[in-house]
């Protein structure tokens, strides 16, 4: 029977989850592939961890590079994450011929382009199933299921922590720093959790998905990100009284000779699935031409979710390898040379509608003034609902709008911001509505 | 730029479906293909229907058999339906070294065998995607993603018909007669609507998923299969009083060597994601035991929908001729040699939770004339409900049991029928709980 063999680079969480499924469900692969899958090697800084499952203590090294070298290795794994050597140890195996996975979004997202010519120069398949919605298979999903789509808006909760962060506030009313702490308490959030909670987790791979989808390069630096930070457990209360759940989202949406990407706290009406997806879970919903709607639901995070999602890269990998195949589908769902350079539509020029809740004076003529400013830059209201709840001195003002231009919003808001009738800054949430089209 | 040619059997819905997305999406396949592909044939018992689409009329042939036999022709795309001349065609094709894309459920549900294995002998791929979910990737997720995953429960909404009529019956209180004529106006339910509403169709995708999920033969047979048309208003409103909706559910099961694989109404709490896929819908949940749980949902049926699917599996296809890898991924999910002749459960020996009603005269000693038949039978009840509302002389005696074997429960039930205070036949509806588990 023929034989693959792996190098694993990194053996973490994810990565010993990649070693157990290698060791545990080998018989089960092989069944399923007609070849056997056999883990070779594993290089970590730390070789005597004890990783709770049985290692032949003669497979691990701390030598990365012997491991992208050795001539025996088929496809390595690259579990080590970050952009310094696990960048340099990608285009070394690259070099070598190796085929190559990796879970490694934020490397993929700042320096895909360098690392997908190099493989494709090179002959080789550099596979990225786990860097996106752990085990939920988004990316084979776009990359072929949807090959024959026109490919729509894509609408993804693709980061546990906030949304374990968001449902927590949302089921027991505390605020922002009380669900951080649970969610860092359960391990589902980092010490330091900025990279999770301020949304360029969710933007890293907001950019991979824009590319696959529309056949453009990747493009972090263009995307509009904002956390989750600033979420209030009366800003969700209120969402919920006018039938939306706030979720982190990451949007992706094609417009002419440009594209939406924007990640930012949004509402969804409750007859939304996504609306429903909660704790750490993850969802996307993408549309296509044909397909009209699809959407994919599971564990975008996790040691054997996103290990499972490593392994179906590193089987395909081998099938590839069995059937001297390499190349078979391009990484980037389009063949390099029709990858467009579309760019990014600026913030200020997406149109949506927005839930905006202002801390007013409670005296006369306020309301006027405020919605006067909104109608002085063309924001026409859809609702206006103010709120008995005192909050110091002020009155909470709720108004949702129809359709409105983010520049115009954000003039209107600072105009709003500057008088002396109103408290603090406003809040502005912006809202994804299928229902309300104007 | 190479190119891999197609021919069309049948262009019905379906059929048009895919010829409108070969035609009008080519440069976008080109462009993720990197070869062009071309409809060069289609065969159909009309050819001057207006399809609404833009046809060359020398693209058009009455002969399918002609189609299958053209040398020019790579890849055959079955959407002719039936066990009849389908097969002979698919058959032919293969024998001819085609490659071939069906949609065929009830075929491969019935015939798949010996269908597989002539396309295994033969060297060619035939794939079957739009056969199970419609536009939904199940087969490609369970063959490709899961693939390193020992495969758990499966839980399918997969037949849209049934899952309108229940929607409609939930939300109208109509009886299922008056939400089927509705389906039927609405052209989401055929003039005979025996094989959906009777859950037949919904067996047929079951026994394709067993086989692909639990590495078995497909086996239609053994598949235990209970329709909607007794589901009743009354029975989905205290199913929703006690937090269910009643779903038409396909159930995979794997056991200590056999599987269960039934389909039947079934009640899923309200917080099971699949409670909330209504209308038309489709949606399966699959487990396994690296990534837990994940979701597919999507549109099940229907033209377009449904043709993305077979582009899907035809692009697939052209991928493996122009790598000359066809057989890169086995049609079952497993190697041919390792698929194992597995038995499905008998449904006595099924154990599950139930909910019961009984139209039951209002007098004393009914309730405990009736638990002590359940007791009797091992059977121990959870909730015990007499409902106020007079149903002709009887009142309704509703009943959710704790885990019980299916054979404990008929026996109960027969009994209980037999007795002169119990009007009409029980009524016995499974429940589908994780959060209930004795």
């Amino acid at each position: 029977m023929r034989q693959i063999t792996v190098g694993l680079l990194g053996c973490g969480t994810v990565g010993t989850g990649v070693a157990r499924m290698l060791i545990e469900n080998q018989a089960l692969i092989r069944s399923r592939l007609g070849a056997e899958l056999i883990l070779k090697r594993i290089a970590d800084i730390d070789i005597d961890a004890d990783r709770g499952i049985s290692l032949d203590p003669d497979l691990l090294t701390t030598d990365a590079f012997q491991v992208v070298s050795d001539p025996e290795i088929d496809v390595v794994i690259e579990m080590i994450g970050g952009q310094g050597i696990a960048k340099e140890l990608i285009l070394k195996a690259v070099e070598n011929g190796k085929q190559v996975v990796t879970a490694n979004k934020a490397l993929l997202a700042s320096q895909g382009r360098a690392l997908f010519s190099a493989a494709a120069e090179k002959g080789v398949d550099l596979a990225f199933e786990a860097s996106v919605g752990g085990c939920m298979p988004i990316i084979k999903t776009i990359r072929e299921a949807l090959v024959g789509n026109r490919i729509g808006a894509m609408t993804g909760i693709l980061n546990g922590t906030c949304n374990y962060i968001l449902s927590k506030i949302t089921d027991d009313g505390s605020p922002f720093e009380v669900a951080l702490a649970e969610a860092q308490a359960h391990g589902y959030a980092e010490a330091d959790p900025t990279l999770d909670v301020e949304g360029l987790d969710t933007a890293h791979k907001l950019a991979i998905l824009t590319a696959l989808a529309y056949g453009m390069n990747i493009n972090l630096e263009d995307i509009y990100v904002e956390g989750i930070s600033k979420i209030t457990p009366m800003d969700i209360e209120y969402a919920g009284q006018f039938g939306y759940r706030i979720k982190l989202l990451a949007l992706g949406k094609p417009q002419a000779n440009a594209v939406e990407a924007r990640v930012h706290p949004t509402m969804i009406p409750f007859d939304n699935l996504l609306s429903n997806v909660n704790g750490t879970l993850n969802a996307i919903s993408i549309s296509g031409d044909a397909v009209g709607e699809i959407l994919l639901n599971g564990h975008g995070a996790g040691m054997m979710p996103t290990a499972s999602a490593v392994i179906s890269d590193t089987v395909d990998l081998a099938r590839n390898l069995l059937n001297d195949s390499s190349g078979r589908v391009p990484a980037l769902a389009y063949q390099p040379d029709t990858i467009r350079e579309l760019p990014v539509l600026p913030i200020d020029e997406v149109r949506t509608h927005y839930y905006f809740r202002f801390a007013a004076m409670d005296k006369p003529g306020v309301l006027s003034k405020i919605s006067g400013i909104l109608g002085d830059h063309g924001i026409s209201l859809k609702s206006v609902h103010q709120k008995g709840r005192k909050l110091n001195a002020s009155v909470p003002i709720v108004m949702l709008t129809h359709l409105a231009r983010e520049a115009d919003v954000r003039q209107a808001l600072d105009q709003i911001a500057a008088l002396d009738i109103v408290e603090d800054q406003p809040v502005l949430i912006r809202i994804e509505d299928d229902n309300n089209c104007d």
